[in-house]
């Protein structure tokens, strides 16, 4: 048996930090730009908006003209004109007004304007009631973006308002980092393809790979299914290379067994070039992880339980398909506070991850910070070769290594599966 | 100017539960299930595992015959075989043992696995230093999912772990409910499409529709930009009708105006058969909502300015979708504890959306429940016609109606754009 030295996931993740570098990159319309992450400083190619605009239904106004107005003693100002949507504005002089709809030029000339609620009409007479301010009820001309600021920096993923920003100031297309192509397989000679419809006894349908594909999907990456190795060096070696010939990434589950698992240490040692990164993290579930970069691609090798693969996976392979396509992962993880409903028991000197489901807390909880933690942690044991925990999940909690279990009350950070930064 | 009776956002919520109902569903390979709603039990057709499987490298045994087994006195076992894994195992009587890899199957007749490490091999005798207690290292033929068990509840996301269970059992093809094809129209007329290179004097870029329809996608929803209709009821009537003919639901943006939203208030109230649903939310940004149900389609009015298109869009255009999906939204919100960086001022009566920026805390914060708030929120304060705020937060906060701002320090949860239930 290989002996090795188990790592901290900070380690493995720094780790994969330092080894792994981002894909290069390939230009994409705005509108199929969506989760992608930018790689290059995008620079506003002009003033966003192009004209200073009314905010409100009202009347554009020399400010000083309307200051001291009142109900009492409303300033006058004499109507010349309307402003259309989306045409030019006259240009209006001292003592007079033009009326001007939301979205509306302001006319040049003009520096506020009075909404109409706060107006009266007196024939050609505007009487307005209330004094504005300068720029009151206005959008002026690149407020929103001058020509030349920064609008998105290299590393953010576009959400819908970049996607809607970058509209807004005619930027029709965008470099991106191009999607990894991981190449998944599994390994171990029980399994047989997640198609197959009858089973033969002894054998077990390779779940892994589509559960994994999904998680890269999600990631923004293109899974490719190369199938199931045998538990054997030869074959496994040669699988490896042609894997690594058109992916960015290779992930394999399985080979649980001693056997399996020091070949594949040995054999993903030998294709890096004696550059074994990572073999055994100090996680629960989820030890027996490898990682070696190999050709200048990633090759993880996650355990073969469902749960194991899957909890690694999070935490570490979605790691490398950010850093991969570039992603700056910010380090804050969204979660829903809840109260512990049970001790869960854990060594000290290993992360635990337990799977947990959400149940609404019926008034046992205590009060903390704004207001009081309505959800409770039902935490769920179970092995981690058993996919129903998994399913009854709705997140899970990270015990830290310096803990020794964690008490029933205790309140706990659930992160929610498929709302983590992980995924 | 129409009065309307301003409603609080979760009777806008209440209203969207009671009248849009789920969609039909479809039949998709559960490869392609991902992020799709359940509409159907699934009950496990077969016992997964299959077969009572060893969970580690060991000796298969009848328990019993290792009670009291030590390092002083080991149990003597005959060595009779080897299970292959993959392969069918040969039963064995007591007092006799067989070799199982991981994954293997147990023999029939023994009930238990030593593992490797507590045995030695004595030529063709094994012994064993360690007692097994029954079902020790063994996981049993149905285990994770009995015939018959529910897998899958109607209403339910399908995430990477429903596609390794049901992989895992065979199931290759679920019901989901269809993919809501939502119609995407923009009113204005100072609006141009997006794609618009040079603008003309008085026009703005359409970057609400891009925006929404991103947003429409990641609900998995299949969005269609239908383009901009100008300010005039009678073209708007039949640009609705034309909408609402292939969709499941349309969403507008635009019309800030007065006279447009009264217009098209009175229109979607006619279409809907004298229904219009809501007009107006107690809700800043995003007041002048509209929703109304027309042919049994939703019909959704958001703002025109982005900030408030985008917020109400989250907030009741996402439910709206969940809806029509099928979904079972949970209450909880996974969200980021931090501190408040900056006053931020509220009216009472009304829900504020105040976009914010994290930040990491520089040893200001107090602790609080099990650590302390690492992060801070910067409130980013900006109309909203402005979208360089949106493009720059993180995330955003709900300031409640009963509350009249917020004070700098408190502790408040941030919703992550990307990562909430609302989208």
């Amino acid at each position: 048996m290989r002996l090795f030295n188990v790592l901290s996931p900070e380690e493995v993740r720094r780790i994969i930090r330092t080894t792994v570098a981002p894909l290069p990159s390939e230009i994409v319309p705005i509108d199929q730009a969506g989760g992608r992450v930018c790689s290059e400083r995008v620079l506003s190619p002009e003033d966003l908006p192009s004209f200073t605009r009314s905010t409100v239904d009202g009347y554009a106004v020399y400010s000083q003209d309307t200051f001291g107005a009142s109900d009492a003693a409303p300033a006058l100002l004499n109507l010349v004109g309307e402003v259309r949507i989306g045409e030019l504005a006259p240009s209006m002089e001292r003592g007079s007004t033009i009326y001007v709809p939301t979205g509306g030029m302001l006319p040049e000339g003009a520096d506020a304007v009075v909404m109409v609620e706060y107006t009266d009409v007196l024939g050609d007479l505007i009487q307005v009631l209330r004094p504005v301010s300068p720029g009151e009820n206005v959008i002026v001309k690149g407020e929103d973006f001058r020509k030349g600021d920064l609008v998105l920096e290299p590393g953010r993923v576009i959400r819908a308002q970049e996607i809607g920003a970058l509209s807004a100031l005619g930027v029709h297309r965008i470099a991106v980092h191009v999607r990894p192509k991981v190449a998944v397989l599994s390994t171990g000679n029980e399994l047989v393809p997640y198609e197959t419809i009858s089973l033969r006894a002894g054998k077990v349908r390779d779940c892994n790979a589509p559960m994994l594909m999904e998680l890269c999907r999600k990631k923004g990456a293109l899974p490719r299914y190369l199938g199931i190795l045998e538990d054997d060096p030869t074959e496994f070696r040669v699988a490896i290379q042609k894997a690594l010939q058109d992916s960015n990434c290779v992930v394999l589950s399985g080979g649980s067994s001693v056997g399996t698992r020091d070949f594949t240490a040995s054999i993903l040692d030998e294709l890096s070039g004696g550059n074994l990164l990572v073999e055994g993290v100090a996680i629960q579930p989820g030890k027996p992880l490898l990682l070696a970069v190999c050709q200048g691609k990633p090759v993880l090798g996650l355990p073969g339980h469902p749960v194991s693969a899957l909890s690694s996976f999070l935490l570490f392979g979605s790691y490398i398909l950010d850093r991969l396509q570039g992603r700056e992962t910010p380090e804050y993880h969204p979660s829903v506070q809840a109260e512990l409903a049970l001790n869960v028991p854990s060594k000290p000197g290993r992360t635990d991850v337990v799977r947990v489901k959400l149940s609404r807390a019926v008034g046992t909880c205590r009060g903390v910070s704004k207001g009081t933690v309505e959800w409770q942690a039902i935490p769920l044991f179970g092995r981690s070769g058993v996919l129903h925990t998994l399913t009854e999940a709705d997140g899970f909690i990270l015990v830290p290594p310096d803990k020794e279990g964690l008490q029933e009350g205790e309140f706990v950070d659930v992160l929610l599966y498929g709302y983590t930064q992980y995924e």
